[in-house]
């Protein structure tokens, strides 16, 4: 049952910037790219090498027993030690990434990874847990200097599909599997889980449920949750396994816990997850609107229609321009069905015709029994999806700002949302900058009671100082999605870039909960030191050389007290 | 925008058994029923008194303050002593029920709410959060005497849909709000919250929502956590808000925390749901199998296909002969479909010939635009839904045990589950009253990747000891459960009857996260004691009379120690 673990051999990972370094615009191109955003610089910055950076040694060495699992090559730690936001691009950009790790593990079992954090935990190195690295949001790397070491916790050498229960279509998969690899691995037996972010390249099974990773639906279920049966998590207290339920009453749902927990209670390393069979069906179709507001309503009236596409993204004219979708000023709405069970043209009609009779304009239809369906202006923008995060890092290069941020709110908010983001956010860019700037949005996961909209921004830079700039434009933009009630992510994950306004978002009662929960599950404060919750962890300091290998278990190290206001983790 | 919280006045519910008191079968039907199964009774078991319990004097006083808001008359009191589980009939009718609430407050508001909890937590009092009182696992009463005094907290006095967002479909609506109420007040607005568990009658939201209750539909969103959009819940660490949204990925979701926490985390108050329109189009078929096994199948084909229909259970033979849908051995499976949105007949005809290409054989079909529709099978199964709580305490006063109980498990574990089930519970029941017992199963609730199996077990009782046997074979029950994986729940929530099951099966690092949860939130340990986790709260003892009213919060009074083996709370 168990599958081989298929990794592209021939093209090289970028350390610095997204995916593959034979897909990263040229010089030329980064030039052409920066002179439709006023203000950029004249010449690309240089891409980065890792030998500038001046990595010195480690401040601590592995194990004896672990040290074959371990690198401490400064590529590899340069590589692990930021993840793929704009800001990290920058860093990088600049010549002054984060913290780099001192160790980079690559755990082959489960086994190695309770072993690693004991060993960490008996140290207080930090350790961070990493699947694909893309993360946006500050999720995989070290802030501050609160433990002396900081191991990168690579899951990627667990990525096979262990079990495959044809008949229940689930499939017990390690964490570290990448999502080509995932795919390939289920192929054979017909079966595929459909989750296809826009990282899906370069993203890992356990990073999607440790983010609650949106994913290949655009309706109905749009996160990884929904498709995990169980899990099994490793804890500094033990390991979490669930038990493979279709569906369970009994208590707060245990994977619900670690779903989002960003490496903060444990590190995930498999899940069964459920998985369908092969769509058959597919069918396709772009909407024109002129009214963006037409088009919002279309929109709501399918969400809430029994229609269920597979796609349903809005874009508002300047993606539809961007993407090439629409040049026309039009609001484009890419409509996509699929089923392995019945045709699903009639489904396209239906929801086309809803749109026609919110004002829009058809374009193409298509529909084919073998791969994605879809007209010029769904090719265009499909294809503009997946080489988007290049070109973000092109006009990085070209000192521009270029990032995108998500959110979610309910249907009442969403035309007010929208609105207050593009002219606070395009006024705060242009006063800081004295450039316009390009504020577009879509529409990526729609519901019956609400939708999550997508920014895009484009805007001169501050030379050397685009990083926090953009901080400056991320923290207008969070003010606008608070004031709104707008959620600070629907699915990037807070990790450290959106502590501020998670912070804010989260009742009270809860952060007491988690902080408790974290300070029984990682009493000694190593996993993933900063995200979701503070807990202060492992003292400052060099850790020690040779500790004694064996953890007491009969010595209480964590005390959460309580009421609240004198909540606190104490190693 | 606020509605009127109408009330039933004119029928009376029943302090000891299931619902109305007059649509209790009287004597004579008892006698019948009791006939059908051999080693019953020859006469009724008298209807319990209150005045028989001789229940005494509260053992504390409420507050000035509140004590316009409680209630100590006995008859209250014997009421919230119990939920309704066959075993809790069968101690009221023997005349020993559980622990009496010492008072029964019925808050009036969020306010009201807190200040209960803050006095109660100040004494020491147990709290007991009381919706419907529908509870069949025990989650609703006191037991033990670590606490000096019991306050059963009724919320049905919080019973109003406070606003409506016809827009974006969904309601705020209060915790205390029974099921016929709430969809009273919706349908003005053309909206349903479509969430009918058989206790819908006497059940509530804030009940539904602490016990992750399954409702109306068979397949997709069956539990009513997917229609939450967003909870307050008064701790007494503070009140937790969530923010209203379609979706988040921000974090583990606060809201999947407190789904589930059976009152012992926080009190619900309010939520916003999930609305729908009302459906104009439904219709029903009932298709018969010989072979249970091919049902099975049929079932499974069903649920992995898009077809989504809203009712899919299947009866086993013996269910089916018992509920009046097929009295010739046949299996009967019940569908149903139902939509705002189109017709479903298209839909339901493409299920009966799946249903028939697996060896069904379809009866009677019928859809309407006004009603539900079904054939003769599907409306004598839905009487027969609704009937059977009450003959089941028709069957306890005549001595016999008349209990079900309810699970979830992959499909690959479902055939030898209730092949399992049925022997292993059918040989203790004759073992331990020499007669042969019937022991039923149907699917209530269907998966792509398993299926929720609902047994019914009928047998002679041991007189005067029906409720411990009853645990007996619950025992040998959940013992079948546990070795094929089966959840100890499936939508009956854990309670204290479950509490053997459930903390075997629960994951031993969620176990600490979720006992550090309630130190830090119930940091006297006041919570609905005894459900989901132990904690040793107040110390036994009398109350104080007068206590200073104001708490200290600067007085850690419950510290979690960690790793585990060591984790405890104390007060």
């Amino acid at each position: 049952m168990a599958g081989t673990t298929p990794q592209p051999q021939s093209r090289i990972r970028s350390w610095w910037g997204w995916g593959w370094t034979d897909a990263h615009p040229d010089d030329a191109e980064c030039v052409a790219m920066g002179s439709l955003i006023p203000g950029t610089l004249a010449r690309p910055l240089p891409v980065p090498r890792v030998r500038d950076l001046g990595i010195g040694g480690p401040s601590v060495e592995p194990p004896r027993s672990l040290e074959h699992l371990v690198s401490t090559a400064p590529e590899d730690r340069a590589a692990h030690a930021m993840g793929k936001a704009y800001r990290d691009v920058v860093r990088a950009l600049r010549g002054r990434p984060g913290r780099i790790p001192d160790l980079v593990a690559r755990p082959t079992d489960e086994r190695a990874v309770a072993d690693l954090l004991e060993w960490a935990g008996d140290r207080r190195i930090a350790v961070v847990p990493y699947g694909g690295g893309s993360s946006v949001s500050g999720g995989v790397e070290y802030r501050g200097d609160a433990h002396g070491a900081v191991l990168s916790l690579d899951l990627t050498a667990m990525g096979r599909v262990l079990e495959v229960d044809a008949e229940g279509r689930a499939a017990r998969i390690q964490a570290g599997t990448l999502g080509p690899s995932l795919e390939d691995q289920l192929r054979p037996h017909g079966l595929t889980l459909r989750h296809f972010p826009q990282s899906f390249e370069f993203s890992t099974l356990g990073g999607w449920l440790a983010t609650r990773a949106g994913g290949h639906y655009a309706t109905g279920r749009t996160h990884i949750d929904d498709f995990v049966q169980s899990m099994r998590v490793v804890t500094p207290a033990g390991t979490s396994g669930s038990w493979r339920l279709p569906a369970s009453g009994a208590g707060p749902s245990p994977d619900r816990l670690f779903l989002g927990s960003e490496g903060a209670l444990g590190v995930i390393t498999e899940a069964w997850v459920r998985l369908q069979e092969r769509p058959r069906h597919k069918a396709s179709a772009s909407v024109a609107f002129t009214r963006f507001g037409d088009a919002l309503r279309a929109v709501r009236a399918l969400a809430q229609s029994d229609l269920s596409p597979a796609n349903c993204r809005l874009l508002d004219a300047g993606e539809a321009a961007l993407s090439g979708a629409a040049q026309d000023g039009s609001a484009v709405l890419v409509l996509g069905f699929e089923s392995a069970d019945e045709p699903v043209t009639a489904r396209l009609d239906r929801a086309v015709g809803l749109a026609r009779s919110h004002g829009g304009r058809p374009g193409g239809t298509s529909g084919t029994e073998a791969g994605p369906g879809g007209d010029a202006a769904v090719s265009a923008w499909r294809s503009a999806f997946l080489r988007m995060p290049y070109l973000r890092d092109g006009l990085a290069r070209m000192g521009a700002v270029a990032e995108t941020f998500e959110t979610a709110a309910t249907w009442d908010r969403i035309p007010g949302l929208i609105e207050a983001v593009r002219s606070e956010v395009g006024a705060a860019a242009l006063k800081a900058t004295g450039h316009p700037a390009t504020v577009n949005c879509r529409l990526t996961h729609v519901y019956p009671d609400g939708a999550a909209p997508y920014f895009t921004v484009l805007a001169a830079g501050r030379d050397g100082d685009e990083d926090v700039l953009w901080d400056e434009l991320k923290a207008v933009a969070v003010e606008v999605l608070h004031r709104h009630g707008a959620t600070v992510t629907h699915h990037h994950a807070v990790g450290r870039d959106h502590r501020p306004g998670y912070d804010r978002q989260r009742p009270e009662p809860f952060a007491l909960a988690l902080r408790a929960a974290k300070g029984a599950l990682d009493p000694h404060g190593v996993l993933n030191p900063g995200v979701l919750v503070d807990c202060p962890g492992a003292r400052a300091g060099r850790p020690q050389r040779r500790p004694a290998r064996a953890r007491s278990r009969s010595q209480p190290t964590c005390t959460v007290t309580v009421p609240p206001g004198d909540t606190r983790c104490v190693t």
